[in-house]
């Protein structure tokens, strides 16, 4: 009574715990999962590719890396709302020569990335495929009324964002250039290849109601900024002194390095962007739990994003992060 | 402000609707999806891999057929629990060459679906790849305490089926075979391109609450059967002539064509397979809503599965369906 594809799914379901958490009235194993929302909250819904050869590189990123990225992305964009992710499906499609070691150590990467955000499978699919293709759901909570979308910024908001920019984009970098065994414990290698997503500020800033929108950083600040511009129906100055830019090692410094277009253009940081009323500004702190956070500049009535370089000079701060097409 | 992705986004959001359907808090453009599950009823939460190449040919399914299918299938999964599909997501990597006129007529097949299933589109992603890359996540709900799963046959449940099996399989054969102008029209072939999901049928079957077990039929009776047994502990005996098979009209008849292979191994039937405790049989009719429904054997504690053949001759039931490893 056994098949390949079923045996897959129990080797799957063994390695991420077959327990069943809280709010899961059913997980693997039956035709579909069941949830059970808790009354006076919402369900986040969302989606994630995460593609060999477009989003990781089979010779490059470990298989941790992989099982653990999945997961945190997608649960980057519940953070990005201010909710708790609860359970995940997980779309797996594989080569047959990597069913063995190769799934082994992306599984490990997987769990470990549930047991930190607290996030457990519920489902999936899995079939067979020349490349790795990962698609990963994740079904998330909020108390009704409390999500921070995008499009709630007014012109006057300041413009915040968590951590450093660029630090995954020279990870990779990095990563492209040298052996992963060499690079593997540098900070910016490790947060490209394990993203912490930001679950407790954006948390603290849907659960303190400060933020009029809020989104996370995964195309980079110049993409995703417009994104947030676009759905507010608003535009931004930002101040280019003022973004928290990638620090590189003296020792690593090299002529063509730009830390500001890393900062701007650069992917993969799953920071938070939040833009907060003037008037509740200084409930910001300038660190939470140790994450840095920064004023970058506000947004504006008109709809253009203006970036303020060295002496005031203005010019437009144009969308260079990453886009597939 | 625009970039490629971001336009491709906003084209698939204006072809499949945007005003906000009913327990849709907020839908495509943000970070995530905000569903607002109704008090009393649960989440059923499924996703499924069509892919080029394993799942459909790009020169032999035409691309409305692609966006229906892929749709109908995960729905089918919502139907197998007895669930009414109401979102979904849709992850879709495509070559740049393909969004143009492909992606308008595989848009248009998916909008069909939507509508005929009162399924809305709620968020996705979208990337580039060298194949068409599909997967779609399914949110349903049903009323609390009434999904049927696989996990519930006893020995002694009779074994139900509805529709024909083998259909969809022997449609693919004929596609696969000759121009698709010239079988388009076939019952057979438009079975396998356009499947109907069961969501009457199963949603009358779980508020009944006649069933023990349910699951559909996407893989293959033999395989599938196999899977509902090892989730409720069980075995089967099925009676070969009682399986409803696919009818070939007598000008396409040839020497090689099994119906009873088609009607055990063929996949993509999307029919519904349930079981019933013997007391609450005749509460099944011959027919729901024009479809046939089959009682074709019974479920027995000793853990096989068994075929009965001509003259009563009993031979194992091996999973013979469709298994991507």
């Amino acid at each position: 009574m056994k098949t390949g594809e079923d045996q897959l799914v129990r080797k799957i379901a063994k390695t991420l715990g077959t327990k069943r958490p809280g709010g899961l009235a059913l997980g693997v194993g039956d035709d579909a999962a069941l949830l059970a929302p808790r009354a006076g909250f919402q369900t986040i819904l969302t989606c994630d590719w995460f593609l060999e050869g477009s989003h990781f590189l089979r010779d490059k990123h470990p298989p941790e890396s992989v099982g653990w990225k999945c997961l945190a992305r997608a649960a980057s964009d519940v953070a990005a709302m201010g909710g708790d992710p609860k359970h995940f499906l997980l779309s797996l499609a594989l080569p047959r020569t990597l069913t063995g070691r190769w799934l082994d150590r992306f599984l490990s990467g997987l769990a470990r990335a549930t047991r930190r955000l607290g996030c457990q499978l519920a489902g999936g699919d899995t079939t067979k495929s020349d490349k790795i293709l990962i698609n990963v759901t994740v079904a998330g909570e909020i108390r009704k009324g409390r999500a921070v979308l995008r499009s709630g910024s007014k012109p006057g908001d300041l413009i915040f964002v968590s951590g450093r920019l660029g630090e995954a984009e020279l990870g990779l970098q990095w990563l492209r250039q040298g052996r992963i065994a060499r690079h593997r414990n540098r900070p910016c290698v490790k947060k490209h290849l394990y993203p912490e997503p930001r679950l407790a500020l954006g948390r603290w800033v849907a659960e303190k109601g400060i933020a009029t929108a809020m989104m996370d950083l995964s195309d980079g600040l110049s993409t995703d900024l417009a994104r947030l511009c676009a759905a507010s129906g608003v535009g931004a100055r930002v101040e280019a002194d003022r973004i928290p830019k990638v620090q590189v090692p003296i020792s690593k410094r090299r002529n063509h390095l730009n830390v500001t277009e890393l900062a701007l253009n650069g992917g993969d940081d799953y920071e938070l962007l939040f833009t907060v009323r003037p008037s509740q500004a200084r409930r910001i702190p300038r660190a939470f739990r140790g994450l840095i956070i920064s004023c970058i500049g506000e947004i504006t009535r008109k709809q253009r994003l203006v970036l303020i370089g060295a002496g005031g000079r203005e010019e437009a701060l144009v969308p260079r992060g990453w886009d597939p097409f």
